[in-house]
C-alpha cells in the first residue's frame, strides 16, 4: 500500500500517519521527493485495507498494490479451474455452451426448447423460474412450478440445468431442481445471496452487474468462494452505455482482463448484452475468439409468444448455425465442448 | 403505444401486427408516412407493456406513450405526499435531515455522534448494523446488537433512526427497532427485498441503484408501492462515471425530474455520491436548491477510526456549519425542518 | 511519480528501470514491500510525464502523483483569477450572467432578445454565428453576418458579447466582432483551436467535453495558457450518460471540485446540461450553490420559431423570473454581478 | 416523424401543432389514443428534422422515425463500397491490417518498422506526424518532417500510408505526402475539419468519439460525404466507460451494427481500445470474428524508447503472431487481405 501526502503536508502531520501505520502493525518507508512525499507500508496489504488511512490529516491519497481478492485469483491459483455442471467441465479448455428460453412457460415448449437447443450442440440448458423484472406487473416467472418444468426437460434432452436464484430463502429449494444456479446481473452485490449460494455444493454462474468493474465482480465470485464453493462460472453480460441502440454495451475486453485476474472459467452473454438477435451472432462469436469460456444464448421457439425478453430471443434454426460457426472457432482454438455424458481430459 | 414498421415491412406483416394487437384486446390506428409505417395502439397500454411486438416480423420498434408505474407518478396523484419517519414529516415543503455514521461502531460512539447531529439540527439518525461490503473480508456491521445501540442513541437523542435492510429474513427483526427502512443502492433492483418492505408499515429510504435511470428507479418505489406500502422516500446516491476524481457523479438534475415525475419526496446523499469531504457541504447546497426534500449526510467523531466509509464522513462541527447553510437556504425556499417532536401543519 | 513493479518483477528488470531512471536524470528510491517492490522516483514530474516507464520490462503500473498542469493550478496560483470579458469582470467573487438565443438569426431579433435579458439582469450576451451542428443538413449559423447582427445587438443592449469560435482560420475575424471566444464541448480538445485562441487577447469560454475528466478539462485550459492567454472562464455543461430522460447529465460536483483545483472562474450551462426548460432553472440555481462564478443560459422569444435547440431555450420572462432567484442565492453568497458599466473592486 | 402530446394537451394546442406541421408542407395524421393523442407527421422527414417541434405548447416528445444520415446508408445503398487505399481496396471482403507507429520519431525507425509489419503482412502502414495530445507539453510530433518520413517508409516498404489531419490549414499540404487521411477521435465532430477532409479525394478513416452514438458517428461520415468525398473507413476505437482497468471500452458490437447501417467498410483499433498489449491480441481476434474490415495495430520496435503510447504497442514479433491468428479467420470468413500491388476483384 502507498500513501501519499498532500503538498502541504506537515511533519507532524506525516509522523501521524508513520505512528498509526506503525500501531497497525506494519512498517512505514518514507520517501521525500521534489514535490511530494510518499509511504511505503510494508505488511500484509489485507489486514490495512479497510483502514481510513485516507481520513488521516495531510494525506492526498491511499493506493493500494494488490488485487482485492485472493481465493478467485489468478496469480495465487495459475491453473484454469474445471467446473462441473452436472457432468459437464466448463474451464480449461472445455466450452459451456448454454441456451433456453428467458422464462419457463409450460412443461411442454421447455421440453421442445430443450430438445431442439441439445440438437443444435448445447450442453446446458437454461430456464428462469423465479424472474427478476424490472415492472411488478410484468410475468414473474412460474415458481416452483417452472423449476420442475426445466428439470423435467432437462432430464427429457439429457442436460444438466441452470436457473436464477433471487431469494436466499429458496435457494435451497432450487439446489434439489437445478445443477447450477445463476446469480443475476441485479444482484450481482447482493451479499447476502452470495454468502448463501457460497454454502451450497452446486456451481454457480455469476453475471456481471451492469456497472460493476471487473475487480468488483472478482470480489463478488470472492464472496462465493469466501463461503467454501469455488465452483463459479463467470458471465459478460454487457455494461450499461449511452447509445441506446444496443440494450447494453457488451465489454468483449472484460473477458481476457478477466481470464487473466482469475483461474475462474469466464464465459460471455450476448443476449443480454446486446439485446438483438440482429447482432448475437457477431457478439457471440466475437465472444469466442477473444477466449471465453462458454457462450450463453436464449433461444425459443415462438419469440411473439414469449412471456419474457422475446424480441432478443434467437428461433432454434438461428441458434442452429450459429451454434455450427462457434463450433469451427472452438476446432481453431482448440477447445472442446464437451457433451453431458462426456467428461473425459481436458484436450 | 406505437408500433414503427421496418421500411421494407410487406402488407401481410403489417396485418399480422394488427391481428395480433386486436387479439390482445387493442385496436389499431394504421398511418402511412412517405417512409414508414406506424400503427397507434389504441387500449389500456399497460396491458400490452409486456408482449413481446417487437419480435413480431416487420416491427422496428415499440414506443410506449405512458410511464411504466402508476402508484407512484405525478400525474396520477398530483400533491406531494409527506411520509412519516417517527413522528417527522417529509416532504410536501418538510425536509429530511438525516445525519449519522456509515456504520454502527459502539453504543457510546453512536449516542455521541446522535447527540452532536441533533444539536447540530438533524432530525433523523442513521447508522448502519448490517453493511453491505464489496469485500466479504471488510467489516460487516454489528448486526442485531447495531440495532440496540442505534436505537437507544436515537432514544437518548430524542431522533428516530434509519438502519440498512439487505436480508429479506431480517426486514421483520429491523422492524421492530428503527423508524424506517433504508434499501440500498446495491439492492435497488432486488427485488425480494422490495417486495419485503413493501409489506411493512416502516417508511422506506429507497437509493438510487448506481447505474438505474430515474425510470428504473420509480419501478423500484413502484414495487414497494404495489405491496401496499406507499411510505417511500427516495434518494439520489450518485452515479456511475467515467472520472475518478469523484467516488461518483452526483446527478443533481435527477432531483427536479424524479419530484416533477412522483408525488414521493425526494432526498440526496452527497456523501456518498462524492465521497470526498471537501465536496460534501457544495453538493448538499446545490441539492437544496434543486428542490430537495432532505439531505443525508455522513458524520463521524474520530474519521480515523471509523471501521466503513471513514473518509468520506464530515465531523460534527463541519456539519453544524452545512446544517447553518442548509437551513438559510431552506428558508429563502420557505421549507421547513421539523423538529422530533414537532409536527404541525406544513408551512 | 510511483513506479509499481509487477510481483514476479527479477532483480534484472529492476536494476533496469532504475537505470532509466537515473538516465533520464532523476534519482530512484527503492521500497521493498511484503509482495511487491515499488520506486519513488525522485525529481521534476513533468519532464518524465512522456516517457513510456510503464512500457519497462516488469513494470506494473505508473502514478503520477503531480497534476499534470501548470499555469492553471491553484496550488501554483492561490489567488482567484478575475477575467474581464469587455468591462464586466468574472471570478473572484463576480458572476458572469450569461444569456442569449443558441444561434444568431436576424438582427431584428437579436437585439429584441439582448435588450430583454439585460433588462432581466443578464451581463454578457451570447448567440452564435458559427454553428457545430450534428448534421451537415441542418442551420449552419449566419456566418460574419450574424457576428455583425450579435455585435449591433450588444452595443445596442450595452453589453459585451461571446460567440463560438470552430475553425482556426476564423479566429482573427470573431476577435474583431467579440469579447470572448467560445471553444465548445466538442472541440475541447482541437488542439489546433486551443493554440489559436491561445494566441489572442480575448477571453476564452472553455466548455467541458461531453466525456472529459475534469483534469482533462483543465489541460485544455493549460494549452491556452500555455500560449499565453490565461484569460480562460471554465463552463461545465454535463457529461455523457445512460439516462436519455435528461440530454447530458449536469455533473454540479465538477464545480467546486475545479474551482479548488484552478483559480480560473468556473461556470455552469444548465441549458446543454439538461436540454429541457422544465429542468433549467433547478440546475442553473444548485450551480449557483455549488459555487459557481456564473450561469450561461439561452433565451429565445420564439422557441417554435428557432434555427437551433429551440426546445431548450427559456422565454425572456422565465429567464427574469429565475434571475431574481440567482440574484438572491448571489446576496446569500456574497456574490456580486457586475453590470457591463461597472467593475468597482471585488466583495 | 411522430408528435407525441402531452396527457393534458388542449384541443386548441393539438390544432396549433397540425397547423403547423402543414405550414412546413406536411400533412398530420392524429391518433387519440386512451390516455395520449399521437400525430403521424406524413411527408419528408428530413425537412422537418431542425424544426423545434418539441417546443410547440403540448409536445411532450418528437420521435424522428427515419435515421438522419442518407449518403451513408445501407438502406439507401444496399451493396458495400470497397475504398481504395492507394492500390489497397478495403471492403466488401478486403481486409485493411493496418499497422504501424503512434508517432512517426525518426526516419530510420520508420523505415524499419514499416518494413517488419510489411514482412508480418500488413498492408496499410501508419504513422502520426501531427500528434494530438492532451498535454501541451507532451511531444507533439515532427510535423512535416514526420510527413517525408513517412512518405519515404511507406515507398521503401511498399505499403500505402495513412496519417492524422488535426488542422483544416494543413490538410493540403498532408495529402501531398499521404494515401489515406485520419480523422481522430477527438475530431470526430470536428466538423471544419470533417468539411475540409470532405473536399478531398483521399480516403478518410474516421475514428468514431469517445463518447459517441453509432448513429453521429455515421454522421460524420456524412459530413465528409456531403462534401462529395464518399471514400470514408469507419474505426471503432473504443468508447469512455467506468472501469479504470482499460483505457476504454472495446464495444466490439458497434462494428456488426455499423456495417448494418452503412455500406462503409468499419475496422477496429484494439490498441486505443484497451490500452494494454496484453488485451490487444483478443481484441483484434473479437474484431474479425464480429465481422470487420480490418484491423488497426500500433507497432514499435523499442516501446521504451517510444515519444507516445509506447506502453500500448506491440512489438514487431508479437505483431506477425496476431496477424498469423488474424489471418486464419479471415479464412475461416471468406475475406482477404489484399497486398499493396494486389488488388484483383472481391472474393
Amino acid at each position: 500500500m502507498i500513501v501519499i501526502l498532500k503538498s502541504g503536508a506537515t511533519d507532524e502531520q506525516i509522523e501521524h500517519v508513520i505512528e498509526r501505520i506503525e500501531q497497525l502493525g506494519h512498517s512505514a518507508h518514507l520517501s521525500r521527493g521534489t514535490h511530494r512525499t510518499i509511504i511505503g507500508v510494508i505488511g500484509d496489504e489485507e489486514s490495512l485495507r479497510s483502514e481510513p488511512l485516507k481520513a488521516l490529516p495531510g494525506v492526498a491519497d491511499v493506493i493500494p498494490v494488490l488485487p482485492p481478492y485472493k481465493l478467485v485469483s489468478r496469480e495465487a491459483h495459475p491453473d484454469a479451474t474445471i467446473v462441473h455442471v452436472g457432468s459437464v467441465p466448463v474451464g480449461g479448455g472445455y466450452l459451456a455452451m448454454i441456451a433456453g428460453p428467458c422464462a419457463v412457460e409450460s412443461e411442454e415448449r421447455m421440453v421442445r426448447i430443450a430438445r431442439a437447443v441439445r440438437r443444435a450442440g448445447a450442453n446446458i440448458l437454461r430456464g428462469g423460474a423465479f424472474k427478476p423484472r424490472t415492472s411488478p406487473y410484468s410475468f414473474q416467472g412460474l415458481g416452483t412450478k417452472g423449476l420442475e418444468f426445466l428439470r423435467t426437460a432437462g432430464d427429457e434432452a439429457g442436460m444438466p440445468v441452470v436457473t436464477e436464484a433471487t431469494d436466499p430463502r429458496l435457494v435451497e429449494t432450487i439446489c434439489r431442481y437445478a445443477d447450477m444456479l445463476q446469480v443475476g446481473a441485479r444482484n450481482m452485490q447482493n451479499f447476502v445471496l452470495l454468502r448463501e449460494v457460497g454454502q451450497t455444493d452446486k456451481p454457480v454462474l455469476l453475471k456481471r452487474g451492469m456497472s460493476a468493474t471487473v475487480s468488483e465482480w472478482l470480489m463478488s465470485a470472492e464472496y462465493i468462494a469466501s463461503q467454501g464453493n469455488s465452483q463459479v462460472i463467470l458471465c459478460e453480460r454487457g455494461i450499461r452505455g449511452f447509445d441506446s441502440a444496443t440494450r447494453n454495451v457488451f465489454d468483449v475486453a472484460a473477458i481476457p482482463l478477466a481470464r487473466q485476474l482469475t483461474h475462474l472459467p469466464v464465459i460471455a452473454d450476448p443476449s443480454h448484452a446486446t439485446g438483438r438477435p440482429d447482432l448475437i451472432p457477431s457478439c457471440a462469436l466475437a465472444a469466442m475468439a477473444a477466449g471465453a469460456d462458454g457462450v450463453h444464448v436464449e433461444v425459443h421457439d415462438e419469440p411473439e409468444q414469449a412471456r419474457s425478453d422475446g424480441a432478443q430471443a434467437l428461433l432454434p434454426d438461428q441458434y442452429e448455425e450459429l451454434f455450427q460457426q462457434m463450433s469451427r472457432l472452438a476446432e481453431l482454438y482448440q477447445r472442446r465442448i464437451a457433451g453431458p455424458g462426456d467428461s473425459s481430459g481436458p484436450v
